[in-house]
């Protein structure tokens, strides 16, 4: 019955498996808050079905439809934004989260103005495209122990403003309801 | 690695399965937009894992946090609330919908017009409130033919309410972006 892809525009189902397998070797593996993911030579994404070899751990999530962001704002990400799989995009960081009981209690306009009116979500990101690329995959409806799992691609030169970017949004209000975040740094092999 | 319900607030998976058991006979099967439903005699309800028997069809949804809900309107959807499983409740119609992908491009703030400062979505359901009990199943994350399922419940003596609530939804702006949509009404037994 499951019919991911049915259309163009529906969500896509992707799967980050931490194996020895994969085009991307896991460099370092950090718990930042919660219990940690067991660390693995390398990782492996792909789209759709269950990738067939078995895993240290999986993680699923969807490409979807967005959560927060204005028309505004989806204008100004689309003018600058910046594709995955660029050359020479050699780095990458898996940030998979999950946010409190209390934030998913809270109603949609107050998450949304924790989410940007106090912590400048987007905005802060905006100031770092195009050259940290970032995918979105929301993974709370799937029965997943994380809600999002982030995927940053950058060269390496530009790893410094990643740390920045992620400094900066650990700082924020809206960070304070997050209750698990692992960050996995990876380089393309 | 799935783990619904590993926290009482997190999302809750619902499967809906048209087959011979179940506790609600299906008495109607209408296909409002697109294909339709096969008829089944029954409808059964579960929660959490797949159920073992074999089904006619059989549809999944998550109950999750609100969308679209903004604190003001929680609180009144709280105050007027009804819950499922009613012993006078014994007529349930299940809605199964898709929204085109028009609806899902549109950012969050557009999306949010539609549904209610142009549609008034959540203000017309509270007005047959508690007499028309809800609850509304989220599923196009999980990559199932509808993007949700609602479960509405309700007295013999309402039917004709909950007729008009349907009519008044069906004709607002929001309902131009729904691509199909079927509607199950079921009598408990």
């Amino acid at each position: 019955m499951t019919a991911y892809g049915a259309d163009a525009t529906g969500p896509i189902l992707i799967w980050f498996s931490a194996s020895a397998e994969g085009a991307w070797r896991q460099v370092d593996t950090r718990a930042i808050r919660g219990p940690a993911l067991a660390p693995a030579p390398r990782l492996d994404v792909q789209i759709g079905a269950e990738p067939a070899f078995s895993a240290v751990w999986r993680l699923k999530g969807v490409v979807s439809h967005l959560r927060y962001t204005t028309g505004a704002e989806a204008h100004k990400l689309g003018d600058r934004g910046a594709g995955l799989g660029r050359p020479e995009a050699d780095r990458a960081v898996l940030i998979p989260i999950r946010k409190s009981p209390a934030w998913w209690a809270l109603p949609q306009d107050e998450r949304r103005n924790i989410y940007e009116e106090q912590s400048r979500h987007t905005s802060i990101g905006l100031e770092y495209l195009p050259q940290i690329a970032r995918r979105l995959h929301h993974c709370r409806d799937l029965g997943e122990p994380f809600d999002f799992l982030t995927w940053f691609e950058f060269a390496a030169e530009h790893e410094t403003a990643f740390d920045t970017l992620l400094a900066r949004l650990r700082a924020t209000e809206e960070w304070r309801y997050v209750d698990r975040e692992t960050e996995i740094r990876l380089v393309r092999t």
